[in-house]
């Protein structure tokens, strides 16, 4: 049974301790949030102890892993000091919005040997997976187009919105990661254009709501993504990977398989999923087995510090392009 | 050219007279309709004669080949006369709906050695026709199962129902049909059962409106029809075939491919066709060029009177199924 | 916290011992199985107790309520015994083959005012559960046809096949269950027939392999159901139901949302889920926790004994059609 | 009846010669080819005569409008003269390579008063259509974001390659004007990328077999439009629009509604249409009734001259921006 720390006790936070605490190889020691309360009405849920401090917990022998789900900015601190500490850590995306932050975390973590596993929620959905592994297993031969759609259901408040890093570093961040993913090979070219057509406001701050972005590959295998802020249908996910012998697609899932036939219309299925929790719950419990697995093993995580890093790179890069409106190299330090 | 003279001018009549006029290997010679203005306005439109009886059009030596599509009261007596004048018959479904009727008309034109081919648009559909093929090729093994939505958009009139012979010679017909074109073997029993729940009037002349059968051939494989005449979505007609090896299935068409995602529903799809006209448009057009296939090879058609009066021996059985609540047994003379 | 003790710990039981351990409201206590061994292992995994017989468990006062998981034919014995020992039950389809030991048990058990929830999963389905939903919101209008499809991935060993009690009390029986869910009422004659089309040797024993059934209801409503032992692509399981404003369908699901585009065919997805563990898992779940429910508040189960009897009045009539070629009434006494 | 003139017989010419000569408002008069034996094999099928040239042609005064399917570098002088003679024109896209040729055209013209109508055929597909009219009626709310995947079945021969001008404005000037049909509004920046990885032979003449575009409209819409030269599976043609309100799509046609369920896969539908001959059948119907219309009416056609003009000046500047790697404005002039 591994003893898992949870810094942050949020919306996703509380997820993350369920999963722990109903895993068979897992249980939850102890909960940190900066907000006492939210920390021990979750640890309180699970029969968790509340930590003190970051410290506390780290210091802690009882403590073999940590789950950090608080905010953006506290992830390169806590990631140096579990490291440091010889806690496997598993990390919600993205590591910081500020690469150099980044850059310097990778240094200050470089020889602990711990590993850091990054919490790409696509890679451990099966569907999106089964899409990378026909393409690794060569089902589409040559891969020559991926195409990726990506639309949250709703917009987040603005006062999210301003501390996000803006819809790249927040949101398409995890299609970056994605399609390196299937690609299995770095971007080295970045295109991205973007409009504000769903919240205003979000032109005062430089950002923007609907987005398109194309990047190449080494290969000359070119990505697609599309980002919107609000689909009114639901959470829209969809990937599609094109090559020389066919193509490979994950589609939607919906809450039911119901169909409706009426005089207007036939065949609807439901609207889609709402939102990750909902749409990615399966993909959180596998994700978390990997994870333990990479503890119990002492292995590497398939998805690590490096993606992070990687994926973040190329949002920065995307924000250049909408600077610049060139097509933006990428590489990677 | 084929030159066609065609019995019957309405609404069916009308659509093979367009199909028999635009068809390169075919022209519309001439027209006869009890109803002299609606054989006037058809001839008229595709710039053939009227005639002034049947004899006439069956004496006219122009004339290759007869299209009948008048009321079925009038088939055999149709049928009759032109494979006696050595003239070959593409006849509108069914025959007739008294069986002794139909076994007098088949005494009556054999040895004329003339082909009569029978409308049964099915078989003539390239989706419907594709699941035989697949059954025939093996694609499903041996072949268990059998299930046929037949559900029409809206019911006829009464003063229609009154003489349709009810809904198994009528509308089940297409299906008992299709059943023995997808089975390759002749059903043995038949069971066979309805309600009256979309039209009360029904009732009293002992029809319905709503039906299931299911029948048995020798094989042991098992048919089920299910038939509505009203089904609000549109004219619904999917076969289903399954056996040792797997399935395979015809699917509705729709106007469009359009799918529509709102906030209530997704991947909508449009209603579908309304009904036989256009659900069938490019079957009868293949059903007429097989036709055109028969008269100028001197062949055989693929669907002719035996399948015409096997089909309705089923419809027979259905009502006595209906009338015993026993599946009964079918011997087909 | 709801204290159960599990009879029968094969592999339907070991599947309700994870579900009860890992449910929040719900702790698994003792479990009993003839075999000792098979008990002892599904008890160690969970941290339950092996009890060492029935009425040791029964007279446990932390056994709050009861799941039976045991083979056929210990149902009735058991419902019976824990029924008087005031224990809550849920026990698995069906009740019993014999539907005079049913009506016995039905007597005992009277006045005990003890709830019995009967395992038909589909009912817990939220699939199939919104085609019912929909039906009893109306959304279909007056419900007119149903068709259920329901066949097995594959056929179970001959030793199985000769206590199963046959195709309608051991398959159909869940599907003659969910029509009556669907139907809102109590079907009236029951039409069934069967071939023998998978394993020869069912025909020594009287049973079949492939059957179709048809069902009419006092509206007026009627149901296909049509089952195979072994459909190679996957346990399918899908519903349908048809009236004046409409039509609801519930379709099959698959592992993932994939699919598939190469030379040969498009758009093709994967197997359906093997069987009714996998396709059945979020529903026994389900099921559980309405059975928590039923147990915490006192209240009725929704699928209770009554549901099992009559579902097994409809089995015993759908043989009694295929002995007798005929549409059988249905009384429930 | 409208009497045509036919310039260029090859393959899309005769498609169209034989939807004109079976179209009831229409007759082919004459057809003309640099290949005199072509035209006649043409001429012949439909009881038309050759046409000795050009000038003949267009002072006969049988002919009441010319229909346009020579090679590309004639377009321009067949439609300036036939304007000059004051036949209303439908051509085949695109009206030439050359910008400055169009331009001279277009001037050249001015003032004649005679309908060109230009043959972009996914305007006149039912289902690219009604995308269109759905965002038109504001079914989608405000429009967003559109994705065109436009890919051919199989790569055409160097010999064409070398004379299509490149992919831009070859094969994705289609996408380009269904992006302005659907966006109702005139791009005003266009991204381009590219690479080869079907014909290596293309890269010695700066085309490019796989390609990505993103279109930004006035309004902050966004396109995408990803091309490939070879899909296996059929030719591609997907378009989706996604706005405030939801989503339309038209999906793929396939020649049957078959679906196959094996061990392997299930649902799996048959490859696509294999090309625009086959896809677009019905278009090239409704295109030519669109133009009788116009013909008929002296009234406007809906796609024209300025609408192959300005998907030309789309296409150069996608191939600007592939030279500079930047996005490009987009000025009509």
């Amino acid at each position: 049974m591994i003893g898992f720390a949870l810094f942050g006790a949020g919306r996703i936070g509380a997820m993350h301790a369920a999963n722990v605490a109903t895993n068979p190889r897992s249980r939850l020691h102890c909960v940190f949030d900066v907000h006492t309360a939210t920390a021990e009405q979750v640890a309180a849920a699970h029969g968790a102890k509340v930590a003190p401090s970051v410290a506390a917990a780290l210091g802690d022998p009882a403590v073999d892993a940590v789950l950090i789900a608080s905010s953006t900015d506290t992830h390169v601190e806590l990631i140096t000091a579990a490291a440091k500490a010889g806690k496997p850590v598993l990390c919600e995306k993205p590591i910081d919005l500020d690469v150099k932050r980044v850059e310097q975390c990778r240094r200050d973590i470089a020889g602990t040997g711990v590993p850091v596993q990054l919490g790409f929620n696509r890679r451990y959905d099966a569907s999106h997976r089964a899409v990378r592994d026909a393409v690794r297993r060569g089902d589409v031969g040559a891969l020559q187009l991926v195409v990726i759609t990506s639309r949250d259901p709703a917009i987040a408040p603005m006062e999210y919105m301003k501390v996000s890093g803006g819809i790249f570093r927040d949101m398409t961040i995890h299609d970056f990661d994605y399609a390196r993913f299937v690609l299995g090979e770095d971007p080295v070219e970045v295109f991205a254009t973007g409009s504000v057509m769903i919240e205003p406001a979000l032109s005062a701050i430089g950002d923007v709501d609907t987005a398109m972005v194309v990047l190449k590959a080494p290969s000359g295998a070119l990505v697609h993504i599309n980002n919107s802020r609000t689909a009114v249908y639901g959470y829209d996910q969809r990937m599609e990977a094109f090559g020389s012998k066919g193509m490979v697609q994950s589609e939607n899932w919906r809450p039911t398989s119901l169909r409706r036939w009426t005089h207007a219309a036939t065949a609807a299925q439901d609207p889609l999923l709402h939102f990750f929790i909902q749409r990615y719950a399966q993909a959180y419990v596998d994700e978390l087995n990997a994870f333990i697995d990479v503890v119990t093993s002492k292995g590497k995580p398939e998805v690590d510090f490096e993606d992070g890093r990687k994926a973040l790179i190329i949002a920065d890069a995307a924000w250049e392009s909408v600077r610049t409106g060139r097509s933006v190299k990428v590489t990677y330090g």
